[in-house]
């Protein structure tokens, strides 16, 4: 391979394309994220980074409760609305019907098939944003999106995001755990 | 949606499929992991959740410098291999032709079209996990993965990490900052 430099860039290859759920001065408010992934098995952890403007920052640090959806393929236009205005200027309240799991301050998306329900544990100020760490408290699902007691990735149709675009999930290439048996030292 | 607990779990919907890089007594090691992303945009940092007991993370320790690498979908023997087996026991630094940037501790894999190149920012001890933010130093780029200037999906051919297994990218189904526009309040 021919290689060059890009400069440094906060560049990933695939991301999970998510709607932060926080209640601001009292009201249910959704974000589009994408800079989000697993911080810990044991306790279950999960993290997203937020620039420090946003209005649910206010609601993260106020109720030290958030919550990350899972929406769907067919919700992409509502999805992306979530990112294009702001929680200061419009109300997103009725973008998606609300409810509450376990605590009382994470506003759940009715809509996604999953919902990851999370209590702040702690947060990292990298700069413009800061890198929200939360317990996962419950995870909520659609009865229907679940198989033998597992979350169906196909039944769930989550929506990758990579170089500002959305897309599906693409055709099935190897086993985690097992592809690599077939290795062999070159 | 009837919707239905889970419990608490480290659940994600999507993620990327990448190889953490780090010198370990002086020699190159590659580690398999999904549980990364984007932390912040100015300075560019990205995270990374790897479990303690991980040959990985010594190196991490040792050097405050790491890599991650972007795998290519036909790389998905030698990647899941690295998640197989322990740098402690087995030695990886040939699966992979390491070369250096601008650091002189974080390994870079040849084979893959992207090399993120990480200055060690801090880590959160989050339980059985370490989350390690790293600031970006560089991204080094296979030339022929780069269309106008930016990275290109389409010729990187990603990983997707999902429920234990690989996927590549599939359709396109919306562009960001735009599909949004079509919303219209119920």
């Amino acid at each position: 391979m021919d290689k060059i430099t890009l400069g440094p860039m906060p560049y990933m290859s695939v991301m999970p394309t998510l709607l932060v759920g926080a209640n601001v001065k009292g009201k249910p408010n959704y974000m589009t994220a994408a800079w989000a992934t697993v911080a810990c098995m044991v306790p279950p952890m999960v993290c997203v980074a937020i620039n420090k403007a946003r209005y649910t920052a206010k609601g993260i640090e106020e109720n030290k409760t958030f919550s990350l959806n899972v929406p769907s393929a067919n919700h992409v236009v509502e999805t992306d609305h979530c990112g294009l205005v702001s929680g200061a200027q419009v109300d997103k309240s009725g973008v998606f019907r609300s409810f509450y799991g376990r605590l009382n301050t994470a506003p759940l998306a009715e809509e996604c098939p999953v919902n990851i329900e999370c209590r702040l544990f702690t947060s990292v100020d990298c700069g413009s944003h800061l890198l929200y760490v939360g317990e996962v408290v419950e995870i909520h699902a659609d009865r229907a999106c679940v198989t033998d007691g597992k979350l169906d990735i196909a039944k769930i149709s989550p929506i990758v995001y990579a170089q500002s675009a959305y897309f599906g999930v693409g055709e099935h290439v190897g086993k985690a755990f097992s592809a690599g048996t077939k290795y062999r030292k070159k």
